[in-house]
């Protein structure tokens, strides 16, 4: 949360006068979001959002998040787009650090979306799908089934700290994941972080996408794994059938799904359960009890993977045989 | 700094719907300012600022701030301007704070304000303190000279963790205030936090005020003396003498000051940098060393006061005898 670091007006007044966007009217820091700085930034001509990338993104990885934005934009998503400063750039650098300005996007993200919104959001997922193909530019996933391991053992002497007997089953979940992991599902770019507050909604409807930040190149069934963890069940941590099945339907509706990426959902869902676990407990280990960002809780992803862990068929997301 | 209060598209949609200010399209929340919690909302309509007042504004003078900025901007003050609901009301209350929906006002707060914008400000000022007549509120200045003794034994024992020696100096300080601080100067509506950060400029001429929440009835003059320290110091602590007849001369110009007000800027300023250091060692000892909001350096306040200490004739602050 919280604007990390500060610009002063001379030094944005300078940095938006290399840009065709008018004159600086007002602009402020944003809370929320907890990798980087940004400002709304209002100008004579309109409604800009400026970033500064902090030290958690690597500045080799902003050419790709830059340019998907404006591929996907080009191919009918409805996104922040990177702003060309008179030259042609867009990444620049402000208060020495990296920094994007793009369009201001309007758009409400909802704190609990009900099942017709499940259902545009699986909808919106397909055509992001969709629109990422033909993207040049190639990420690997880092959060993916080798970057876990090493993950967990930065934490792992620590892991009963969280809740008894933590350590023994993440290990064998590892284990699991690293002999099981599935290697030929359909590839495309994936958004890897589609949870309820990166979608923006009109009433039901999807209205736009934010923060691709966690973009990179992987299954596409994955994603949709991701979302079903993300948007699927209660505050109870019980699975809500009727709005996976909304999800999926939406998303197979737009995009057909192969059998293998169908067989693969629960293996995909308990791998992508285990990998936000595996972030939420480093971050809940490692913030400071004094820190005014309250880390996220990583038991709820463990009950989410424990969940996916005991399903034997596919059926029990709400996929019925019509909808594949 | 940051949103303390999280509010859900559920409760402000629903806030919202009370006003005739059209639907919501966005609404972020807004980094700095440490007692409020602030966002950006975004109508179909126009742009908003919605505030929900934590427990450092005492809930009894909302009415007094929320009025004095409407007074303030029928009698021509830039400034936010609260909205009234459909039943007239102007404080209301969401997720469980007293919350207030005010009019985004466009405008850029300088880090380092140059001559001519202290000329702007003096004059702002001044125009400020005219239009604060005849509003019928009252507020006493609580960090006034009665104020002073009892926020400094709060930390006094730990006083000298600041600087060795500080509280004895504070002792003297406070001790010699409370027999000279004048009583008979023309009183009125102050700002009493007129920083650079709650003015916005238009390159040289101030182009709006912001945040009046620690607005109150006190002598005029000691507005006047609070942005001497504010806006005529540069950052080595020393007097900028230029900025300070500037100010001092754009003040005048709009509103004439009394020979008792000019003879008591020396006490009024040395009281005022008093009053911000106070309060500004008193939130270094108590901010934990984790907290993401670095606290303001009292130090340098006590360089002001000391300043002030040494002043044997109006005249060091740049008030020539044309200017009264």
């Amino acid at each position: 949360m919280a604007v990390y670091t500060q610009v002063s007006d001379e030094a944005l007044s300078r940095f938006l006068a290399s840009y065709d966007v008018g004159r600086l009217t007002s602009f402020k820091g944003i809370a929320g979001g907890v990798e980087n700085t940004n400002y709304s930034v209002h100008t004579d001509r309109g409604a800009y959002f400026l970033t500064l990338y902090e030290k958690r993104v690597a500045r080799a990885d902003l050419p790709f998040f830059l340019g998907l934005m404006e591929h996907a934009a080009r191919n009918g998503i409805n996104c922040p787009v990177p702003v060309h400063d008179r030259q042609g750039r867009v990444l620049r650098e402000l208060a020495h650090r990296p920094a994007a300005l793009v369009t201001f996007l309007e758009g409400i993200s909802v704190n609990k979306p009900g099942v017709r919104q499940c259902a545009s959001l699986g909808e919106a997922l397909a055509r992001f799908h969709r629109a990422g193909e033909g993207f040049g530019l190639k990420r690997a996933n880092a959060l993916s089934v080798t970057g876990w391991r090493p993950l967990f053992e930065s934490f792992q002497a620590h892991a009963d700290d969280i809740a008894r007997g933590l350590a023994k089953e993440i290990e064998g979940e590892l284990t699991l994941m690293e002999r099981q992991w599935p290697k030929d599902l359909p590839q495309g770019v994936i958004h890897a972080d589609l949870f309820p507050d990166n979608v923006f909604f009109l009433d039901q409807n999807v209205s736009g996408l934010i923060d691709f930040y966690f973009a990179c190149n992987d299954a596409l069934a994955y994603d949709v794994a991701i979302c079903l963890n993300a948007w699927c069940f209660e505050a109870d941590s019980s699975y809500n059938m009727t709005k996976g099945r909304a999800l999926l339907r939406g998303y197979t509706k737009v995009r057909k799904m192969q059998d293998n990426e169908i067989a693969a959902l629960p293996l995909l869902a308990r791998g992508s359960a285990l990998r936000f676990f595996l972030t939420r407990a480093f971050d809940w280990l490692n913030t400071p009890k004094e820190a005014l960002v309250r880390p996220k809780d990583p038991l709820e992803y463990l009950r989410k993977l424990r969940f996916h862990r005991d399903v034997t068929d596919v059926s029990a997301y709400g996929l019925a045989g019509d909808a594949r």
